[in-house]
């Protein structure tokens, strides 16, 4: 086998790269955060550099309005073989709260073969398990396709500017399909290829009430509470059956076929997995579908935040001026996230009163998604993992949102690969993040397989 | 006049009261605050000093379970005149939110004959109008009747320690009835005597759903939002006109006799009124009331405050894992508040998922009161005030909650005689709250006044 060089150059070089990838780590890429600008930058060109150092070409740090995109290629393997345009964000979620972490959030620990930090699992790691694995091909022999990087800063943030980045350097990226190890695995033992990704919408809602804090003495029984009324709004957005209110919402939602709720209903994850999963001891949502449709291929609505009054220890007799919520929906094919922008500015305008000012702000979004799973290199990568850990890979819906594999589909006109060696308790947006290194460890094989199984005869 | 002399007093050295307030407003005593506890101590001392240095004698200051209080006496003018036991709470609310105000809360600025300042208004000035009243006296002419000071620290706070400090020192504190200038006017010209004030009970309520927060794609479907849940538990607690859903919320609520609507009515706050001091457009409230009655008479129940999940700029998509609310009730005669937390918690368990786990604190309480309006010593407070004022006084139930009332009803079997001379647009409670320093010269004069009416012949 042509990649035994390759999966031996790893071995003997694992430690060198989990080192690396704690360095990297340890940079605080914070995209959502303002006062963490040049820290975002500072992994970019952290990147770049790895990228260089490995023979990577034509590397590139593009700004863009916000945070830039690491661009780099290795195009030697001629023109008959595919090109694969290898995807990845470097930004992390936020660490709070920050005081439900062991240990700091940027000072990476190994406990149990585990690496906790945030971004561990999302995704400098799978970052690291691509970048390990060109570069044990790369040392080893010709690369057997040709490549491409291109490596984000706003996932976290929608993706904000990806899009137009893509618009814009068309033939620098044309591909012919992105290998995206953003999506995680099921279970440590079961390989995952995700077909399906939920889009999302993200907004903020301030609602306004009295121009100041009022005393709730003085004025209780006249002023309508805005923390009161943002409850009405919120509390409204669910029928008794689960389903979201606004108007319209479901109208482009494409019912799943029997064959595919045969094919989900392969998964293991059922009400159980979940509570123990999270620690709930019941589970809710939509009546009439299973945990894993709901999670995957129905869409939701979530509050991520809500802020109003006073919310330090003790009391504080006040009825707030105004009151704060963020508010998410995840969205399933064909639903389009502009749609559910103004599905929720009807929704308030037929339902917020008269007693209040509101606003509205879509923070961002990102289209939804299905690939198809015949693609030559879908069968490489299936090959790939069956090789590794002996087993059938499982195909999902999966419920998170990577907005790109529909700009890419959109734009560069190539579906993408979806896979990743995270797993379901990995805790990634939450505090004491981990990934576990043995795992890692067989994603990068499986990556060093897929590079070589892609290789056309 | 015998008062002549006393008001002279009081003319002249006016800008040196007005200086020792300014002074005692910049000790930042916020009673809720255990950071401040240090400062609420400095404020009970600093008033101590301030009794002992005019001749008030047996000043003390009694520890309580939290913060102190200030006790002193001037008992000189024999057993056939009234003891008029002069109330006050030296403590003040917290200045969140800091960045609305336009001068800092604790460095107190003058403009436009308006003293600028936390706890200016509410109600270290008024206490400094009692104490500018007793001294102006006493350096002019022995006191017409007897008089006793308790100043506490935890009004703020629901006067947690107050009740226990009356019954362990009720021979102390013996006296025919109590002066408490905590309550404010209903407008500059109208000098307000307040029968009625509402009580409260202040809870903490937090609803837990999964053991961490958790990324909103993977887990959006199955999980119950608690920050939903709380949504639609406070949503639950009004009903569509308005009215509290508390199992038996309403059982004890005297109705308002039509006599006592008639006397409400001649008030001239009315809808109009409220959106000009508070910058709503339009009311609301319980149907079937005046705004009058709503604000004074009727009970109510507010959110203070809510917290979940991420609220910092930008977006984070999380399933929070908890949530928590302030939530406050305003009671009125005779309902109980230790019933309030009964009903409150019975709510939430018929209203409650299973899906969630909840707790519930009360975090202080205090009785609704109303008072008899005629009081010898009422009668002369009505007349000092048209003295100074020219008017008749108009009578007010007070929507604020002043548990001390009740307390010294129930332990010492006195009512309290209750005025003010804090303004509506004075922002208590909210940024850049403020007294308006001419009022306050008239309080003075009124008090001054007050003493010498109450002298029995």
């Amino acid at each position: 086998m042509m990649q035994t060089a390759a999966l031996s150059y790893f071995e003997s070089h694992e430690r060198d790269f989990v080192s690396q990838l704690i360095e990297f780590v340890k940079i605080p890429s914070v995209s959502t955060d303002p006062l963490r600008k040049d820290d975002v930058l500072h992994a970019a060109q952290h990147l770049a550099q790895k990228l260089t150092s490995i023979g990577i070409e034509n590397v590139q740090v593009f700004p863009t309005a916000r945070h830039p995109i690491v661009y780099g290629e290795h195009m030697h393997a001629g023109a008959e073989q595919p090109t694969i345009l290898i995807y990845g964000h470097y930004d992390v979620q936020p660490e709070d709260p920050v005081e439900l972490w062991n240990t700091p959030a940027f000072e990476p620990t190994i406990k149990d073969n585990k690496l906790i930090a945030r971004g561990a699992s999302d995704m400098k790691g799978q970052i690291f398990a691509s970048i390990a694995a060109v570069e044990s091909i790369m040392k080893t022999a010709p690369f057997p396709v040709n490549i491409k990087f291109i490596l984000e800063g706003e996932e976290e943030i929608g993706s904000i500017n990806f899009k137009k980045f893509l618009e814009d350097h068309k033939s620098l990226l044309k591909s012919d399909i992105a290998l995206n190890p953003d999506a995680g695995m099921i279970d440590k033992d079961t390989p995952t290829i995700v077909y399906g990704l939920r889009g999302l919408s993200y907004f903020e809602i301030r609602v306004y009430g009295p121009e100041r804090d009022l005393h709730s003495g003085t004025y209780g029984g006249v002023i309508h509470n805005p923390a009161q009324v943002l409850c009405d709004l919120i509390s409204k957005m669910h029928d008794e059956n689960g389903r979201i209110t606004l108007p319209g919402f479901y109208d482009r939602v494409k019912p799943l076929s029997d064959k595919e709720r045969r094919e989900l209903a392969r998964h293991h994850q059922n009400e159980e997995y979940y509570c123990e999963q999270t620690g709930v001891s019941k589970l809710w949502g939509e009546k009439g579908y299973t945990p894993v449709e709901l999670t995957g291929a129905r869409p939701t609505l979530e509050v991520n935040g809500f802020l109003s009054g006073f919310t330090g220890e003790g009391s504080k007799t006040i009825i707030p001026s105004k009151a704060m919520a963020k508010i998410s929906t995840r969205l399933v094919p064909d639903q389009k996230p502009e749609e559910v922008r103004d599905q929720l500015e009807a929704f308030l305008k037929a339902n917020a009163p008269s007693t209040v000012r509101w606003e509205l702000d879509l923070i961002s979004h990102g289209s939804p998604s299905i690939s198809d799973i015949n693609l030559p290199e879908t069968k490489a990568l299936v090959k790939a993992l069956k090789e590794v850990w002996g087993v059938e890979p499982i195909y999902k819906r999966e419920g998170g949102s990577i907005s790109v594999v529909a700009d890419m589909q959109e734009v560069l006109g190539i579906d993408s690969v979806l896979t990743g060696f995270g797993l379901p308790d990995d805790r990634i947006h939450s505090p004491n993040e981990k990934l576990d290194l043995p795992t890692w460890h067989k994603g990068v094989q499986s990556l060093i397989h897929f590079f070589y199984n892609a290789k056309r005869d």
